[in-house]
């Protein structure tokens, strides 16, 4: 793959506190692996409160910390033990889902060895599960199950080819005659076209649903956002068109003519989180010709006059977790709802900028798209 | 994603010396970056003579060795810079091709942070790419690509729902009447069923050779060998039969159902790496009924009694780098061929117990599957 990938900043700017309230209690001593250790992997580990326990060997090193931990305080600085392990536990329960991580080992950065990578902040990071009370909806189960699918489309705008991932739903390669609407799904800055599959299990979400009988099936696109050259601050100049010609010009087409999608606006969504949702609002806005469902998680909101003029529009779905500043997704809202659009709120209780916000945003948001 | 992965030992056990010939030579100070660093990584690099380069911060540590080197002598050992960097360049050339490799960091094992990651050695390891005299077989190139799906198919015999990535063709979403045959290719011992797409570029030999009009095109299925469970040396008591019901009585009809192939044992192939050779081996031999094609990479060797009762077998191919045991390989093929056996064997020049051995037996392997 090629990849000179480089970034940006949210539009509601995250809170890196990612601890839930309250962190006077005793520890509960039920420690296990994240799920998303390496295979076999012991540590780190978390338990039922949502406290995360790492063990780091580095026999020689004089100090290991990890960037997980009570904001401003520096992270959870490990302790060393005479067997060469460093071990320490966070000051206090993690918000549930989904957090990336590092280790400062003697002033360098590097990853866990325990734990699996993803990639955020333009950096393949250690990830580390806190287990969800709401788990079940895109835990593994044994439904059928969609495929995800990488395809490498043409893209002449860059001269290379591009990839992306399709969510294809179940069933998808046996009726071959049926045609299906499609999400376009944008990652945030600092992630690339594997974050909503990967950190987000946006296809067995998909899957649940679906099995559940909760929503029809369509179809998700992922691709690269082209975020990560765009430096803090530099909003203001961001020139989205490149990235929309690759989307809109490029990728659709692609898609339309390789997928059995149903190749119309009324079909078409488009959805991000963070960056992507302000990423998502641009595009929508350049050209609302393309998309008939909008929704930006943790990403922005829009006013009623920025789509006055949109015909087609079917629905405007805005969320964030309720430690960003869900005031403003609620009070837009309101206003495109008194200005006669189908608009919906979310919020998801107790989390931040982070991904169990936006799974739940997207578990809230399948089930509203393409019921026109 | 369920994981419990844990493993085993090559039949041909690899050297460690995958250093080419020669290292008195003068060092070229033409490098750049590995095609393989994390986007907008300058480190590590290499150079048009194979030798590679390493930087990396930890200005408080008092070790930093790379696990890449020469034999015996502990890899290479980087050197403190006053900007708090250590550097360090291979004490010679290493072979051409992907390698596997880590830092060891005062006592401690962990990845370099410029790399992407790769599953070898049961760990997410960093990966580097050492460039090669005929990388254009694997390049990523302007030509139709095909699609690589994850799938996740049940599998009661383990009780869990199971990965394997599936390479369709172009093509394959065009024309929906025509069906095509199926390679079932493994892993070796320690990987996954992400090495032969990640490590391998199964999916772009495949499309350079289909765009080249060199092979018909047929589909690619890898799943995870449950391999690693396999301790070093327990290779005399390992049981084949858990992985041979995943393969054959649970993911074959899972893809012959799901997927446009030729469902019957003359456009099935079964090939393996190392460890994944020994399973095609075994499973071959048990289940004579299930494919035609039989090809061991660097992974063991059949004689000509092995197969004397078998109906329907089209090809042997066996392969292996140079560097290991090639004259085991010429010397079975040779008693095939005797025994009046379509044998066709394979020796990468240059290459040992490694990715470039196997990338190169693909290339020569697909021309010669399924032309009966």
């Amino acid at each position: 793959m090629k990849k000179s990938f480089t970034f940006i900043t949210a539009l509601f700017l995250a809170t890196s506190l990612c601890f839930a309230q309250g962190s006077e209690q005793e520890i509960k001593e039920d420690f296990v692996p994240s799920v998303l250790n390496q295979p076999g992997k012991e540590y780190p580990m978390v338990n039922s409160q949502g406290y995360a326990r790492f063990k780091v060997e580095a026999p020689d090193a004089e100090s290991v910390v990890v960037s997980l931990g009570l904001g401003g305080q520096g992270g959870t600085k490990l302790t060393k033990g005479e067997d060469g392990f460093w071990t320490g536990t966070t000051a206090g329960p993690m918000d549930e889902g989904f957090h990336y991580y590092h280790l400062t080992i003697d002033g360098g950065v590097f990853n866990d060895p325990g734990a699996q990578n993803y990639y955020g902040s333009i950096r393949w990071e250690s990830g580390i599960e806190i287990p969800a009370h709401d788990q079940e909806f895109y835990a593994l189960k044994n439904v059928p199950h969609g495929n995800v699918q990488q395809i490498l489309f043409p893209s002449p705008s860059t001269d290379i080819s591009r990839r992306a991932f399709v969510y294809t739903p179940p069933g998808y390669y046996k009726n071959t005659s049926k045609r299906y609407p499609v999400l376009y799904l944008q990652h945030g800055w600092g992630e690339d076209e594997t974050a909503w599959m990967n950190q987000g299990r946006a296809n067995l979400i998909m899957d649940n649903l679906i099995a559940e009988g909760k929503i029809d099936p369509f179809i998700i696109v992922n691709t690269y956002g082209m975020t990560n050259e765009i430096k803090f601050g530099g909003l203001r100049n961001f020139d989205i068109k490149p990235f929309q010609t690759v989307l809109v010009d490029e990728l659709i087409p692609y898609v339309d003519s390789n997928f059995r999608t149903i190749a119309d606006q009324e079909h078409r969504a488009m959805a991000g989180l963070s960056m992507g949702g302000m990423e998502t609002k641009m595009i929508t806005l350049n050209r609302p010709d393309v998309f008939s469902y909008y929704a930006l998680l943790s990403g922005g909101v829009y006013a009623p006059d920025d789509v006055k003029d949109h015909e087609n529009l079917k629905l405007i779905f805005i969320s964030s977790g309720s430690k960003e500043r869900p005031e403003f997704v609620i009070n837009s809202v309101k206003e495109l709802k008194a200005a006669g659009y189908n608009a919906v709120s979310y919020v998801s209780e107790g989390t931040a900028h982070e991904f169990q916000t936006w799974r739940r945003s997207l578990y809230q948001l399948a089930p509203l798209l393409f019921q026109d």
